[in-house]
């Protein structure tokens, strides 16, 4: 008799929880003797490679006879891009997620929304079926939850996640690598835009509004691409007082990206979807085409509208 | 007869550490019964009035006679700065505190080097005495470790550090409103400051040292002062590569204060010692007097010298 087959597949641009879930899973399926795949679309971003197992993640598989097909951090296959084939092809499906979702999929359903990250879901999981959790599999754990909470900054950093992260690090796993390579290890390049960016920065008279901006000379003279901006704008949200705060790139002359953060309720997707942009309420963004400063007064004279001000 | 007095004094430039271990001590002996002060020369940073209680810190006082002084997160008397007088002249000293230092001072001395934070070693401390922690003492300890390990990202952060803090949450203190407080929410001048700094990034040839710097004209023009630079050394340091991290404060002409951050072991505190400073191996911090060219040539060089290159 063949052995059992599993599928794991990460959702689209795979982030820090869906492959610290997947690897884990694997890991602990492989353990048992289990033939296990990993499947994702895209590849595994460079500051993840880091981890345990993530040269074994691969883009696509022609198999369609796996025995379990399991969706990993997401609910919806077509999330899953061209892996969904191999796991809707499975004789059963299932999906391990923390997310909110309006479909429901899945025979199996290991779905829990009160968890900071599917890799928090992991670790109930692998301790309710007595999975022991070794030195690389904490590392894969702790990957998800560092990424998902922001690292610890996020509300959904419960007193409960922090009691696993001290079983994690007990197990060898540490938080500190983790967080440098998710968060701290940009290149250079990409630091000195992020100053640039923050040394624009305006805000609005009345304070409710802060700005930055990124120009085309400046992705040239510090040879930086957009990819270069990750996270730029977050930093541009971290002053105190305003609502909004808004990130403007000139990735070509004539090209305007922008993407907006919000605090206390305003709803910047409203703004976003004036200029047929999309998101949430708390982020979202869009481009304009057009000059820069002109860009940058019709989005901000659109926040002000919206703010009834 | 009087009630036993305390004054528990905090270092110049008080962060998060010294102010939520001095807060956190002098509530646990206000509940005693005990007739407390709580010193710091340098006001309560904007970022750190949210602590509880952080209203009752006084600048100065005209007394000399507490029954016990104590210097928090710090064990030389001269980084406390004016308040040094009203502590040295307690009848009793002590010194609360987890830095590495070459002095000994005080007669009771409740040091621990393996610990993140002065805030971690107050629960300790707490534990050992049976003093109950409530939500707010919660709130002013976590505010320590929270700052000390750089929102749980610096090594420091042990399994044990995560412990308490799951223990700190779960009393009622918020890690992410702490963070929010703490990292997100600098005023406009600062961030705009961190863009220069970040903006005047350098690396040597080898890539194995990098810096930024702030002159005299950022703070003038920016109308910030030397309060709003925290933290900006750890941005500089979050770039992928370098082992060593310098950031260069002109903050008035001839005077340079730098800032040093490190990995991968290697001990920036041999560093600062060479030019009267100290700290920590990962992060330490020194004053020259000189221009700010002389003084960025002379702490690299020492740094060079150190990494045997």
């Amino acid at each position: 008799m063949a052995r059992q087959s599993f599928v794991f597949a990460c959702h689209e641009r795979p982030d820090g929880d869906c492959l610290g879930a997947a690897l884990a899973m694997a890991r602990a399926f492989r353990g048992l003797g289990k033939d296990v795949t990993v499947l994702s679309r895209d590849p595994v971003p460079e500051h993840y490679r880091f981890l345990p197992e993530s040269e074994t993640v691969l883009s696509t598989t022609p198999r369609r006879d796996f025995d379990v097909g399991v969706l990993v951090d997401s609910d919806m296959p077509k999330r899953v891009g061209d892996a969904a084939e191999a796991v809707t092809g499975a004789r059963m499906l299932a999906c391990v997620d923390h997310h909110l979702s309006s479909e429901e999929f899945g025979e199996v359903r290991i779905v829990d929304r009160a968890v900071s990250s599917t890799c928090e879901l992991v670790v109930d999981l692998f301790d309710a079926n007595d999975v022991p959790i070794d030195r690389e599999t904490a590392t894969m754990l702790l990957a998800g939850i560092i990424f998902d909470t922001g690292g610890f900054r996020y509300s959904n950093a419960s007193a409960r996640t922090f009691e696993i992260v001290s079983r994690l690090a007990g197990l060898g796993a540490s938080p500190s690598a983790i967080a440098r390579e998710v968060f701290e290890s940009r290149p250079l390049r990409s630091v000195k835009l992020l100053g640039r960016a923050l040394s624009s920065m305006q805000a609005s008279d009345d304070g409710r509004i802060v700005w930055a901006q990124i120009t085309c000379a400046d992705y040239r003279e510090l040879d930086a691409d957009d990819a270069d901006t990750e996270g730029i704008v977050n930093s541009v949200a971290a002053v105190k007082g305003p609502q909004v705060a808004i990130l403007f790139r000139e990735t070509e002359p004539g090209t305007v990206r922008v993407s907006l953060r919000s605090r206390e309720g305003f709803d910047v997707n409203q703004v976003a979807r004036v200029f047929d942009g999309g998101g949430h309420a708390a982020a979202a963004g869009c481009t304009l085409e057009g000059a820069l400063e002109e860009a940058k007064s019709r989005v901000i004279e659109e926040v002000r509208r919206w703010m009834g001000s």
